[in-house]
């Protein structure tokens, strides 16, 4: 049997990591993170066709994957880009082959701006967030001495995070952008975290009518003022079939649809306890390798092979009865499981993207075969 | 000013990181992971000392580090090896230049026994644990095919994690590998996890007791039975100053009394509300990036730059007063600390294990200088 499809590596890493790659599910070398392609590439099907049949541009997180190939299937699938959370993610992505990046937290300090002037070189479609003066005075200074333009959005505060204050604050900020020579005012980034994980459904339409409300109010102040601003950049997963009803927001940025975890899940959807809009497809396969009593079964993953920010641990795949408990950094503890030492086992994350945090390889998997080794290339990329 | 001593980093690693290293504390990129030399080296010598004194073997546990640097700095203060908590991290010390390597975490599956092997090899002071017959055999198979002896040590249930029962089902397991050709029994392994963080300190006197008592008495039976068994392996930083009063114990396994954190502090001392037996040696340094309104200071540091397996978030450096709480994966929030954007900030972490292992380096600073730039070559490595 010959595999489906061939996904291409970044030149030069290629070899050296797939010389070594199992070819079978079964063969990988657990704790391993995998996504099921199947599923992966029908949640970027239905997100991308959904934004593309309401107007607005799409551009994923990639904080949730941090993988360049995963950017690039993405741009494929319809994506104008990807965010970036941080400045060292993009760069990262960059340097696989990402375009249109947009780094979604304030680059502060010298240095870094040397580094996003660099990208913004190699990669004029780079967007840079601002929420305060002195940085957009940095960013022209840094830019004209290196004879560019560099592209700049308000980051705006609606409830979480980071940001300047939408309404007047935010103009006065437009103003003094629009001032300055060697930036470019792209328009507004407005994330709001708080709405994502509302429930249920029709809190969080009111939570999101409520927060971007403000950010589209701010994009017409500052229209009004006569400044260009027809980009407004937002949302999330969680907020997917919400976000297109607020007229005024052009960009959705969403991350967790691709892979879903069981925080994600948890929010509830419209008439449904549970959200099912877009299927897990990402898992860790563990291994059982003690059972002290004949009541446990020790698992080699821990805090180390699952993001624990939510409190709770992983899920044994169709068997959501079964209880976990995290047992220190490196093992996980099943209890009543039936499960034998050498069994394999498949989780649910609680949290997608600090868990694929964790790996330097996401395994992507269509039934047995393993068909690519992804390098999670920005990793660690926090900088 | 120069550097008052040089670390060397593995062999083709060195030129590529160093160049692009920050020689003064001051400019490396936040979020960045530091380890205070002077603090590091004064821990590691009072850990080294006091074995040495009570006549104990010394094999920190490099799950904490994951830097074959650092393993290599132990065996140079005295240290009889390194414990590695899985196989890919013991293989990844190893290429690093690490020696005695204990693999405190039962190997499962053919292809790592293959692996380990292979490991065995090159390194014949490798030790691996075991807790089941058919991982005996199995082992003792491949070490067969390969013309090998290979060390293994029984791993005690003692409370947590893994491992066979002590007494009679340890005394089978022992006489099972007795009389297998081709591995060597090296002795017994006991990790009490729950008494290393029971507080206060008489309570945590008498769990040690009762359960590091169980496997001196575990040994003590197999011995009676003339199996040679004279090596038990186990202990923790909390446990340092208990363990050497137990007879029996060879060797104690301690990891984080080289960085401490806000975990361990909190477990108590002799006389004492907090442990202060060694010293804090590992910060964050993180950024201000962010202040929305005048109450809050956001940090370029969140789930992605700080465990958060114990529920609570770092301490701001000499001001624990102040208020942090997470803004998600990328960020973090103080309160009403008076910090500036810009401003660059240190922290306490949660817990130094699953910290250390979210970053790529490791930055050993004295004073303001950058002496070094550590790989954490075994992060990520969990298989």
């Amino acid at each position: 049997m010959t595999s489906r499809r061939v996904f291409f590596l970044t030149p030069g890493v290629a070899a050296a990591t797939l010389a070594a790659v199992p070819k079978r599910r079964q063969d990988l070398p657990t704790p391993a993170l995998i996504v099921e392609l199947d599923k992966f590439e029908a949640n970027l099907a239905k997100m991308a066709g959904h934004l593309k049949q309401s107007g607005l541009g799409f551009r994923p997180h990639a904080k949730t994957h941090k993988t360049a190939e995963i950017a690039k299937l993405c741009e494929k699938a319809g994506a104008v880009g990807s965010c970036a959370a941080k400045l060292s993610e993009a760069i990262a992505l960059a340097d696989g082959g990402a375009r249109g990046l947009l780094i979604t937290t304030a680059v502060i300090g010298r240095d870094k701006i040397a580094q996003g002037i660099a990208l913004a070189k190699r990669r004029p479609d780079t967007i840079f967030v601002i929420d305060h003066t002195q940085n957009a005075d940095d960013w022209d200074a840094a830019a004209r001495a290196a004879g560019l333009r560099v592209n700049l959005a308000l980051d705006l505060w609606v409830g979480r995070r980071t940001g300047i204050l939408c309404g007047e604050p935010s103009l006065a900020l437009a103003r003094h952008v629009s001032r300055l020579k060697n930036v470019r005012l792209q328009g507004l980034q407005a994330y709001s975290g708080p709405s994502s994980h509302t429930r249920p459904f029709e809190k969080r339409v009111a939570a999101t009518q409520q927060a971007m409300g403000e950010a589209v109010e701010t994009r017409a102040l500052i229209e009004r003022d006569g400044i260009a601003c027809n980009w407004l950049s937002g949302g999330s997963t969680g907020t997917w079939n919400i976000d297109p009803s607020i007229k005024g927001i052009t960009e959705l940025q969403p991350g967790s649809f691709m892979f879903m975890d069981i925080d994600y899940r948890r929010i509830g959807a419209q008439g449904a306890e549970e959200f099912h809009d877009f299927q897990q497809s990402l898992f860790v396969i563990a291994t059982v390798v003690s059972r002290p009593k004949p009541e446990m079964a020790v698992i080699d993953g821990g805090f180390k092979a699952f993001a624990t920010d939510r409190g709770y641990g992983p899920e044994l795949r169709h068997r959501p009865e079964i209880k976990f408990s995290f047992g220190g950094d490196e093992h996980g503890v099943l209890t009543d499981s039936g499960a034998k030492v050498g069994d394999r086992l498949e989780f649910l994350v609680p949290h997608c993207d600090p868990t694929v945090n964790l790996y330097d390889t996401i395994y992507a998997v269509r039934g047995d075969i393993v068909e690519a080794a992804w390098p999670v290339s920005a990793r660690g990329k926090s900088q």
